[in-house]
């Protein structure tokens, strides 16, 4: 089953930034999409993600490693996404945290894989904005890069 | 064996800008790296692209059918590259020049790919710029994802 892959080093002296971005409510409303609600305790359980209307992802938050891992599974949203599965590693090389992005598990390599693989580096960028500069490009202020997805 | 997928939507009456973007030394220039180089006829039967001294890759074009398809196949560079294909199609709807881009044929999902995979969107939005503006970001002028890279 093909994956999208990613990686990304964003100037940060501990990967725990980067770890609170991908773990609390105003982290992930930071980059990735204003529209975002952690239910359940530290970490969540489920997260819902939304980019207007009902539109958005729920994932499921399989496991949690302080500083190291996260790893989601998709449990609602457009039918190419769930059951698929983020994970998220972290390492720290010197004053960059490294983040390794995985998408796996899509059945099909369907046009919309090919667009979300893009999107998702877009989103990865807004990550490194927001640990490095304090400011990222959540939706609806994403990049754009088609019409207006 | 893994492949990148990416698909960008380019603001273009027409798909030949596209294409004489990815088959002329002046467009490859101008969205991918200054130091591109093509050898041999119309459309280039091998073109080298460097980034810095001897690092870069030498692509053998494969296939050229003009607006709608280029391939190209990695005869010389880093050897994860090597053998590798990178396929471009092209379509148009309305609008939008549709780019889908497949770089195909890595034989283990190694960091480098993690890499490249992010790198080829920063790319293509290079290139999406430069179609709808006139202006890319080519290297060395490219969009950094991690320290100089």
């Amino acid at each position: 089953m093909p994956d999208i892959l990613h990686m990304v080093g964003l100037k940060s002296s501990s990967p725990e930034d980067t770890y609170q971005a991908l773990t609390t409510a105003e982290g992930l409303a930071a980059w990735w999409t204003n529209e975002t609600h952690v239910d359940g305790g530290d970490g969540g359980d489920v997260i819902r993600f939304r980019f207007g209307g009902d539109n958005g992802f729920d994932m499921k938050v399989l496991a949690l490693d302080p500083a190291r891992r996260v790893l989601w599974q998709v449990i609602g949203g457009p039918e190419e996404w769930v059951g698929t599965r983020i994970d998220w590693q972290l390492s720290q090389d010197g004053d960059d945290t490294i983040v390794r992005f995985k998408h796996e598990g899509w059945r099909e390599p369907v046009d919309f894989m090919y667009h979300c693989s893009t999107k998702w580096a877009m989103f990865l960028m807004s990550l490194k904005s927001l640990i490095e500069t304090g400011r990222g490009a959540p939706w609806p202020n994403d990049i754009k890069i088609h019409d207006a997805h």
